[in-house]
């Protein structure tokens, strides 16, 4: 299973091919509009996330509302490029071109890198496609994910941890608990106190012209023991994980189980016990690995937490330079959101969701969806039998 | 530039076969020798480290002392496999196998997940691959990859940040200096105070049979602007790092710069400045960000860190499940290292030194390592003159 | 540089995405729209190809008429689709999916063997995506690659050496002679007789209800010595070409140069004598190995021939079995082309400019087209110092 | 499932690191030297032949008989290379290097291409590694994959179709009866009466120091219907296994079932019909499609056929230039082969095993041997069943 996205944030749509796909999965485009709508939520956003509302399209690969094995296209329109029609034409309107050419690269983000990398004098051909709309399309694909993962009994729940100095205490939920109550909280904290805590830091952080980061975190329940191997570095799926995490536009760290907190403890206070019974097989004591020994899954839930930096996008300027004129500069921004962590918890999410569904699809290689059930049912007694 | 590493940790050798590689590359064994036995140093490590001094034989693609493009092949003995022979045959002596059969899997460790993913009713078909004693094989690839930065000016050091409580002070070293205090500290720490606490720490950890996890840091200078990129999620360069650094064994975390610390921070307080200057061209005042901006390189050192935790082969045993049995155990361990971590920061380097020497050949692909180094020294005048 | 393509025959849509491509490409809807439009061409097609005049839409990846380096989505519309859209609902129209369900399977489709992996009761299910409508997706990923190599002063002709039994003499041509001469020929054949008999053929095989197969050759001039590699199996440029070529639709064979005519010769009837000029450098007095040798380029024109099986939408009927009621029934077919060579020699012109254009990308560093232009130029040098 | 070789014709070893084989599969030291033998014999081979009796050690990834799921080292090792340690020594013995150097390109081998590409001024630095003695590593890794193919009832047969002019008559003969009789010829030929003249035919050319190629058929049964994939072009298994044959040293075309026949035939020649019987369920009435639809397997014995060309390493020179002095020289050589026609069969068969190996592990799960056949099992009852 692989897929490919394309698409700026401001020019007509956002394309998804996924490919791999086993054939009878029931395909739901409410579910993937779903988690689209998710992403735009939260606390904190600016002004755009009201401008879309994000729908697919699904253009192949689905007949009679299952998938038939061959690709799949989703799209996402941008509702607002009718106003940018002219700007990210794609003919050399050679005026045009020169009139709105962006010479000023902002701090935090791809801008000069890219500028330098491709030899762009205009700014925009970086920070239209290194802009976090990408992350849309990443949601719609692992959404898609999420209908395989639904199928095999595998839950994915997503809430945030920290926001700016804040930090949610941990509280005791089963996995539906964690959905509803992050659902219902404009954070996605699932810590009343913590909650009320954020918005007023967030409020704080818009009234100085401020941005704030975060951590959010992971769980997935249901997952059978033996994704990912250990015979292989490549092959482990919490490094898998890593990558998908660390990819999300302002992540810098990812962390599994007790985390860093696991190389301020001693041993005997960070593995997992192993315990046995006739109803449930083998099983862990406790889960402080995060789901995870030897790169692959021990069958406990995966807990994976990530960390967002603040949005770079500042009403409060940092200094940068002009590519042209080199003269130094205040990169001020017009319009922003102040906090996206709730809605980086829903990427990080759905990312999350691709890489287990293709794991499940490369232990259990399935070219109808039936077939993958099955699979995944014997061998789940088989692990009961062990 | 891709490779595969085989071999297990009792059998008689690892192999790695590297294909990829530019020509006419100078390609020292004593290079890699130096990075293998870096690899077996450190304070608190066991015995089996003073039986292995490893040293690699090359055999293939290597030519009068320069690689001829051809897949190198690189094979570090077992020295002590005279005594394994029986245990690890690949021949089928059934009486042997059940002899010296293993049912009893250690928490912490591949034991379980690998016995029942794979079916194996034997644990040592598990173990014996998991075991870190791979990591050798992945440092030897990793000091070819550095045969080829140095040839391009980028350097690489690693050091240790923590281990268990005891945290390093930063203190201000160019990265020669970094690299050779840590080369002189027992346990890779640049803060000589933190040094000795470190090692009085494990001395006590040693005495209670517990063992000792921490943080290691890797630092690369040198690196050009403009590795990896923004324009598809798979193809950002922190991202691949943190999948190579979480595939290390026992580390379950990773992160950038400021990493976790960004979460917290306002964002005014998170991003570097952009300057220029005629004779450097574009930098940045700081480098909070690591060195990655986009899932780019800026130009600044970058700056990872991932954590390990605790080894799981405790002298202070665990409880575990015999798979035949079924009897609960306390899973003690006759010999092992207390603290691997000074070792693993020297793992950490080399893996990150792989991905960047294969960064650098997506972006200069070379079937020289001389058009290589043209084109690095092209494209930095090229980046000064932007 | 990869690539995705989705799409079925009958819906709305056909969508290419190309990651990898360099930036400040001239990005010519023209030549893709040419491109396509050649396809669609030739004598002996059926009336579909009146139906469609395929024009690409450029979704993404271009702005002012030149590549950004992002991903470049290309949409190609069905024209048809508005009748089709009960029969092609993405949704789950229960009634509709069972009146038009197809239980009848085509010899020589993939209409059986698609059915029964992916577990489809509706063969639509399969031919929507086996049909050869998907080679229009690839051609429009050609003809983007061909934009690249236009740059680098490659040029690729295809033209059609057999239908049936008529086989085309050889004409010394140069390789725009060739151009021209198949692009005025109704069965892009370069020999005025045989194309008279090619027609004539076709006629009657047309009147008796039958198909007609044949071979088409490709050949591409200006193509650097060296690109492939004979160091590991899988990167040799002829056998990736095979892969290419083999993979369109219905094509049952490749050859290279001689092809299988050099299993008859003696050795010394087979291979290229090397020369050298000054002015040239090195060279082949002849070109029997058509442009390869050891998997990598010569500089000498590639010559690539593939074979087409006649289409297996027949007139003249094969005995097939209902998958429902098992019963025996002619395979009779409604309308159809009685041959696609002509076309089918566009497509493999094509998908030849696609591998060369990887492996070009693959020897050469090319985040700008004009990186790859120096470094084409430059090597083109070397080659000539040798 | 993937595979790395590496190794140099006169250097210390060939190595096979194979990554991704199911645990549980017995594995067999014999059959791989078995066809590590078959690949040596044959009627025309040169002195080499009988230098070298090739056999495997297995370094890896094999315990008691079995894999354990971890990665396959296979080492053959090079009989002569005490003869050679100084010409082939990695380490920069200058002197050595100068005096041994070669300057003398011979046409129709890598020699001159590669040492451009790689920019060699010694000619040994490509010719060790383009030497067909790297086929031995692929023939290793083949027997590998035969193992599973043998564990799921798939039997491969190869056999030389022609030698220069000299045609075998089609003979009906099962697949073991083709096993048998192709192992007893001394040019793996069917027909008695061809074989007789091939013979006589490789007589005459080494009296006139000339050499021979051919074509060689891999006949494939007991392959489940359904292997490959329509939804992708570069998922056909057809065209992978083109790519893996045109790969192989020498070979210049590649066919399938009635290959370039079919373009000469009428459509109503070329294609199966389609049959079905309550015993067997569905099939195909006659196999001229070489097992392939759709780039998918029909169930019907896989067909292929590739051209190989004379070796070009001749007694009667070809003309070329030395690479220093650009003087015309004939390049004659000392000792070679004339006939290598039946060694390539058996290559062949096991380029051929390989990738249907693998389209199997892509189809089916199988992190043990028993799961896949329990699988396969299960699938061919249920394809019965369709």
């Amino acid at each position: 299973m692989r897929y490919l996205t394309a698409g700026e944030s401001h020019g007509p749509q956002l394309t998804v091919i996924i490919e791999g796909l086993p054939s009878q999965l029931p395909f739901s485009k409410e579910k993937i509009d779903w988690q689209l709508a998710r992403r735009q939520k939260g606390y904190g956003r600016g002004r755009r996330m009201q401008i879309e509302t994000d729908q697919v399209q699904i253009l192949s690969g689905v007949r009679f509302g299952k998938t038939t094995a061959a690709p799949v296209t989703l799209v996402i329109e941008n509702k607002d490029w009718k106003h940018w029609q002219k700007i990210m034409a794609t003919e050399p309107l050679l005026e045009e071109a020169e009139k709105r050419r962006i010479s000023r690269p902002r701090p935090g983000h791809a801008d000069l890198n890219g500028a330098i990398k491709y030899n762009h004098r205009d700014i925009r051909d970086v920070l239209e496609r290194s802009s976090a709309r990408e992350t849309a399309a990443r949601v719609a694909a692992g959404a898609v994910a999420r209908l395989i993962l639904e199928e095999c009994g595998i839950t994915i729940a997503g809430h945030v941890v920290s926001i700016g100095e804040v930090e949610a205490q941990p509280v005791a939920l089963s996995i539906e608990e964690m959905i509803d109550r992050s659902e219902q909280s404009p954070v996605r904290c699932l810590d009343p106190e913590a909650e009320k805590k954020m918005m007023a830091l967030i409020d704080q952080a818009k009234k100085e012209g401020d941005s704030l980061g975060g951590i959010v975190e992971v769980i997935v329940t249901g997952v059978p023991l033996g994704l990912g191997s250990h015979v292989h570095w490549d092959r482990k799926l919490d490094a898998k994980i890593a990558q998908a995490i660390v990819s999300i536009n302002a992540f810098k760290g990812v962390e599994f189980g007790l985390g860093f907190e696991a190389g301020r403890r001693k041993g005997s206070e960070v593995h997992d016990e192993i315990v046995w019974s006739k109803e449930k097989g083998f099983g862990r004591a406790t889960n402080r690995l995060g789901g995870f020994e030897g790169g692959m899954t021990t069958g406990e839930p995966i807990v994976v937490r990530g960390v967002m930096k603040p949005i770079p996008t500042l009403y409060k300027p940092l200094m940068s330079v002009d590519i042209d004129s080199k003269e130094v500069f205040a990169a001020s921004i017009e319009r922003s959101d102040s906090c996206a962590v709730p809605a980086a918890s829903v990427v990080a999410e759905n990312v999350v969701a691709w890489e287990i569904a293709q794991s499940l699809l490369e232990k259990f290689p399935a070219d109808t969806i039936d077939e993958l059930k099955e699979q995944v049912t014997r061998y789940r007694e088989q692990v009961l039998r062990f």
